[in-house]
């Protein structure tokens, strides 16, 4: 069975790319805003790109009720508050994908920023409700070949989770895809590594001066 | 100009890979051992892989004093005393190379050992001799695959260091085999993402039951 995909925080690029590419693949797709509008705007931006109405726009709650998996594309430091604000919306039959990567540029290098030992997803996961099961993924694709359809990705996907469960339907809702190779990464405490990749290709970028910089795992 | 490459530790299974792709692609090589036996005895079974007398043996102080770049291969614990042990015989023109990863398997899986959020590299760096650069590389590629010349390792190759000159040193003679892809990876302190991708890639091959799980950095 296919499930919705919403976006909590669904007006930015990297909700956009991801809804272009589960939108594409034939999933249903919802972008969800504070604002109707905004929503709807970026839902249409979408469909026009698609030439098909596959993406809708709705206000988060709505977006919420509507779908099954919950990507969280929101910057990294209001993921805990945008959960928060959610969370009378949340059923156990939800899970949340964190795609948050905590870093800033000095100097123009993107630098990691250390939260005591601890991935984003590890500490956007202490504020979840009980039951909502937490899924990291998709940090390390750069949102600017997401959004480019006409790129394909060519690349791994590396989805972890402490919940089987969760991990399996984000990972089959990913495989449909194209040439995007996902791969289970373990657990929760994997994003440790993932957002610092995600913070190393951003770099590459820089000083190779391209866009695209993403891994593929050999060997697998 | 080709430099020499040496290995302290260089009876182990790492050195033996490293030894046979640099030898392979031309480059001279040192292993170097406490045991001036074992260090030839080494370099004999290296030489007998190669069909050609490419390899050398020779106890720790003359392979330092034979050699410009120097590859720790020796577990990551003993990185610090083996330094230590040998500084005497470092001079300004050495580079020393540490491939090391902190981990140890817990209930079969890989698990990174977290050192005050520092990475072995700059745990190491603060041991060397002052003038003494440090890069930090290989981490990412399995023993297993460089130790097998008939694998391609078609995969990319991460190397980071605070010393720009030592750095392109190892990336000039690492540039010299074949399918593997070399990239300047930035400071040193990126090497607290390297050590936690080896041991990603470690868990991968578990998950998956392969060997040789690596990186390919795409888009670059």
């Amino acid at each position: 069975m296919v499930l919705r995909i919403g976006f909590l925080g669904g007006t930015g690029i990297e909700a956009k790319g991801l809804a272009l590419r589960f939108a594409s693949a034939g999933v249903p797709v919802v972008l969800g805003s504070r604002s109707a509008d905004r929503a709807k705007q970026a839902a249409a931006d979408c469909n026009d790109l698609l030439g098909k109405p596959s993406v809708e726009g709705l206000p988060c709650q709505e977006m919420i009720s509507s779908c099954e998996i919950i990507f969280l594309t929101v910057p990294y430091a209001e993921a805990g508050n945008a959960v928060t604000a959610y969370q009378a919306n949340l059923r156990s039959h939800h899970v949340l994908v964190d795609v948050t990567v905590p870093m800033q540029f000095v100097h123009g290098h993107a630098v990691y920023l250390e939260q005591s030992g601890k991935s984003n997803s590890e500490v956007l996961s202490q504020v979840l409700p009980p039951g909502i099961p937490l899924v990291a993924a998709f940090k390390t694709l750069p949102a600017a070949i997401l959004a480019n359809l006409e790129i394909e990705l060519n690349c791994s996907l590396l989805v972890c989770s402490d919940s089987a469960e969760a991990k399996n339907s984000v990972m089959a809702a990913a495989s449909l895809i194209p040439t995007l190779r996902v791969l289970d990464g373990g657990p929760l405490s994997v994003a440790r590594t993932l957002e610092r990749m995600s913070v190393l290709a951003i770099n590459l970028n820089r000083r190779y001066r391209q866009k695209g910089a993403r891994f593929k795992i050999a060997g697998i």
